[in-house]
Parts: C-alpha cells; structure tokens; sequence
C-alpha cells in the first residue's frame, strides 16, 4: 500500500486532544502505512504522544494556539478562524500535504470551513454527510444526516449516487441496493420533488440496484445498504431511532433488576447479553464522512473514545485508498445527471 | 355516566368483524354506560354476537352488504361507497345516533369520509390524526400521524391547540408540555413554518406549556407529553421508532439462545420479561384519533385482536365524556389563531 497522510483537528471533540492522539496510535496500529499530521497546542500533544508508545515516528505536529469552539457560528469561524487546528488541517488537504482530515469539532464549523477551501467535486451541487445506521443485516449508509435542510430532486438524485460509491467503497458491498425514504412504498407517495427523484434514479445505470420508496422501519431491518434523504427527515430518524434503543436497553437492564429470579438469569446470560451490547457499540458505527468535496473529511462524534476516533480515521483512510472521490466525480460525469434532472 | 352510543364499522380490519364484535364486548365490560350500533352483514355480525355473552342487549344491527377494501382509493369511495359500512358508521354519527365512530379499515378512506361528511371544527383549516408513543415516562400523544403530507405555520399551531386538548382529556395530564418536532432545539434550527409556528404557539396561554422545539430523541424519552409535528415527519419517525424496538427485541432474543447459559438465564428471568413486553404491548396503546372534525372518529389499527379494537373503542368514549372536540372548538376561537397567524 501506498503511505497515506492524514491531518488531524486535534483539538476537536469534548476529550480533545486525548482521544485524538490516543485514536491515533489505534489506527497506526491497525493501518501500519499511515502517518499524521496533527494539529493544536504543540505542548499538549507532545506531551501525549510521548505517553503513546511507538506513535512518535508516525507524527509531525504543527502548533496553533486558536481552535472552533462547539457554540462557534460556522459563518464568523469561516472569516476569523483561519489560525484554527480545525482550518489548517484543512488546508493541509488542500495544499497536498495530506490526503484527508478528521475532527470530531463543531460539525457545521466544518462543513463550511471544508466547503469554502475544497470546493465541490465536478457536477455536485451540494455536499452530503453520510453515516452508518446498524441494522439487522449490518449496516446502512443513511445521507444526508447534517447538511441539507431540505433538498431538491437533483439533490436526493446526487446523493444516491454519491451513497451507492460509499457503500461500494467503505462497506465493500458489490451491488448496494438503494431506496428512498418516504412515508409509503407506492410511486404516488410523498411529496413531488420525491416522486422526480425516484424517476430520475430509476433511470440510471447503478451496479447497485435502486428499489424505490423504502419506509422508517425498513431502516433498521436493514431492508437497504443506502437509505437517501435530506437531512431533516434523516436526523429525525437516526434520533429517534438512538432514543428508542436506549429506552428498550433501559427497559431490558431493569427487567433485570426487577426480582431475585430475574437477577440470577442476568448472571447466567450476562456473557450472551454483552455480546448483543458490543454488537451495538456506538464506537464500531463512529465517522460521518463529507460526501461531493474536492477532498477526504471525516467527523468524528465530539463524546466518543480513543478506539470510536480510529475508527473515524479508518473510514477516512479506505475512502482514500479505494479511490472514493474519483469514483463519484467518473460516476455523475458519467450520468449526466446535472443536466438530465432540470 | 350518560350513555354513550358508538357507531362500528363491523366490516373494517384484518379480521373482521370477529375482532370488531369481540372488541365491543370487552369494552362494554369495560363501560357499563355504552351501547354499539353494528354496520356490516347482519348473518355474520348475529352470528358473533350469539357467542358473547351478554353482548346482544348493547347492540342494533344495521344490515349492508357493502365494504371499503384496503386497497380502496380514497377518490373513489366517498363517491361509490355510500353503501359501506365506514360510511354509514360514519353517517350515524352526523344525524345524531350515535356520538363517535370507530374503524379499524382503509385509514385513508376514512379521513376522506369523515372530512366530508362531517367538516372540519369551526377555526380548523386541516384535520390531523394523533396517536400514542410509547416512551420511558408513560405516553405522549404525537400529532399529525396520517393526513398532512406538508404543513404550514398555521396548521402547526393548530395541531398544537388540539394535542394540547387530546392531551388532557385522554392521558388526563393537567398541565401537558407541548414540543415542535426540529433537528435541533436552537431557535434558528428548522425551516421557516417551524420557526413561525414556535413563534406563535410561544404566544398562546396554554393550561400546559411549550417547551419549544424538541428532537427525535425526546419522542422516546417521554420528553414532553405532546409532540407536534406533520405527517412525513411523524410518519418516519413513528415507523423508525417501530422498526428500532422490534430490531432490538429480536438482539435479545437472539441473545437468550445464544448458549446453554444465556438459555437457562431466560428461564429465570422470564416472568420480568413477560412484564416488560406487556409494558410495549401495541393493543395498549391502539387507537389513533382524528382531531379537527365535527365528530368524534377512532381509527384503529388494522391488524389488532380484540382487545387492541377495545382500546380503540375506549378512546372514542373518552373524547366523547371528557367534550374533548368541544374544548378544541372553545381555545381555537378563543385564541383566535386563524388571524394572528397569517
């Protein structure tokens, strides 16, 4: 494999900068052809790193004292946050240095610092964020989650697309499938720019295959390898799906609690029982990836660990290595789509 | 209690009208006060009642042979089907006979029926369909669940008045906390209608109080006891929300038979699981209420068994006791929203 560089924000996250030297050293270990550039207060980092055993050699960090707070407006940060650990391991995209970036700050920060410096890939209108949503059979690429409030025929047309690669290129799947969301399966359903989006879809000549309309539940059966939306009806879904995880864990750990008997069955089925808790582990779903830029930017939950910040950093690096930016830019040339779809 | 006189489609359901007849003696069981009129086939209908005890001297037949099917267009019925049993419970409820009417058919049918037949309240532009969640707290009641594809500022507003109603009149919660279904709880999050609505809901002098904008994951956590919010959204959320517990459900089973161990722990533990599943019982919390009409109308859900259509029936007879559609008509002119908010 070829050497793949990677700028850090690593001053980005609630444990920032811990969890990102921390992650680093994960992913080293895991992608043994891969190097650093870190950026943030020299100081604290080195200071980290020295406690991360073998991360030295794979490092350079380049010092800044200015960083994106959570609260920052993504519109001041974009004019006044040009010295920010987030925007210059930007740049270092940018300029070539390094072949991708992952932060786990501001997300809007980011989205707006990467879009002003990286431009958007030929024939992209807008960019989407795209993420992974365990299921039953795995997991499904689910876009937008985060960066169109609401979204146009062409738009939805872009990101199938544009998920049909991510899928293919970070999941490994041959032949995704695809749906749409919507509040029926039937061709009348939902709104108009939904109906032309799926006209438009059905037409094109995927190595995936497009099924249509797909509904809320068929998001965790897994009935998709890519659920496209605009970013509203994604983030209802993905929150409310969160939280009603959480309240049947809830209910579940409390059914447990709830007699001696129940607690003596907890003691036998505990190994069972955390099996099914490492399967749903946040941390093995962690990296929202920028989808339509002129580069590779991965966001990292701002509350996650050493090991869920690697695994941001793995979806950045296999984004890298298979080509995903190439392979969308040859895709929507290739369709046409910006001219088919007005 | 005055009697109450509830009008059934006998003919609507999965497994009509055995459920619809069943269902109708649990709840007279339940309300001693309610008496049924029963539209469909008379033979079948007689048939059923001969095997429930006690049923007969609560019920009158009306004999027709007619009956809106699943697939049935909404377009099409409320021309041709003044025949069926949906229209004609509908119907007895409009010249006086009985005082609400509940279905368990074609959902679509039925709004179109009833907006027809009976017209929207006085101040109400657009009926909504609100439903129960249920969440770590109880319930919350969640509105528009089934007519509004799209939804203005206005519409908002005026779902919130009904939800705050239904509210308290079927959950029996004094003072509810209402939320707008958003992406975020920041003022500035959404689109415009949103932004609007919360403006003027922020205005109205509830019994209860608006929290202001709530996310996908306050719908589980109970976080406020009304949810308001259009179809699309509601719908995918809802479904979402379905789709995640049954995945959930299916892990832990999964888990339980997992190892000899994990296996023996069910058994132990199995009289606290059989409570939690009785707390997420769907018949627990069927019946979905359409809000907004000159009438008190009940749509249960087509797949229940008789004790989920007894639910149903006990939600009708709760809006009808408590003059739930009377109170919306008092705030709506009260506020006067129909002005302030154009």
């Amino acid at each position: 494999m070829e050497p793949v560089t990677i700028a850090l924000d690593a001053m980005g996250g609630d444990d920032a900068p811990q969890i990102v030297v921390a992650g680093a050293n994960i992913a080293r270990r895991r992608y043994p052809h891969v190097n650093f550039l870190l950026y943030g207060d020299e100081q604290q980092i080195s200071k980290l790193i020295s406690k991360q055993r073998g991360l030295r050699d794979y490092v350079e960090i380049y010092h800044t004292s200015e960083q994106v707070a959570d609260d920052d407006k993504p519109s001041q940060v974009i004019r006044s946050g040009r010295n920010t650990s987030m925007w210059l391991s930007l740049e270092s995209v940018k300029n070539g240095t390094a072949s991708g970036a992952v932060s786990a700050g501001n997300t809007g920060a980011l989205m707006a610092m990467a879009m002003i410096q990286w431009k958007n890939l030929p024939g992209i209108d807008r960019p989407a964020i795209a993420s992974f949503f365990p299921t039953l059979r795995g997991e499904t690429v689910m876009l937008d989650l985060g960066a169109n409030i609401s979204c146009s025929a062409r738009n939805l047309v872009q990101f199938a697309v544009m998920g049909e690669v991510y899928s293919r290129t970070i999941l490994g799947i041959e032949d995704p499938t695809l749906g749409l969301l919507n509040v029926g399966t039937e061709d009348t359903k939902g709104n108009l720019e939904l109906q032309k989006a799926a006209d438009i879809i059905r037409g094109i000549d995927f190595s995936g295959e497009f099924v249509g309309f797909v509904e809320g539940d068929d998001i965790p059966a897994g009935a998709v390898d890519v659920v496209v939306t605009d970013w509203f009806t994604g983030n209802i879904a993905l929150k409310t799906a969160e939280g009603t995880a959480k309240l049947i864990n809830g209910f579940v750990r409390e059914a447990f609690r709830n007699s001696l008997w129940a607690k003596l069955g907890y003691v036998f089925a505990k190994h069972s029982l955390d099996k099914l808790r490492n399967r749903s582990d946040p941390r093995r779903y962690n990296g929202a990836m920028f989808l339509g830029l002129n580069g590779i930017c991965v966001k990292s939950h701002g509350g996650t660990d050493a090991l869920g910040f690697a695994t941001a950093i793995g979806v950045a690096i296999d984004m890298i290595n298979y080509g995903g930016n190439q392979m969308i830019a040859e895709h929507i040339a290739q369709l046409n789509i910006g001219e088919q779809s007005e």
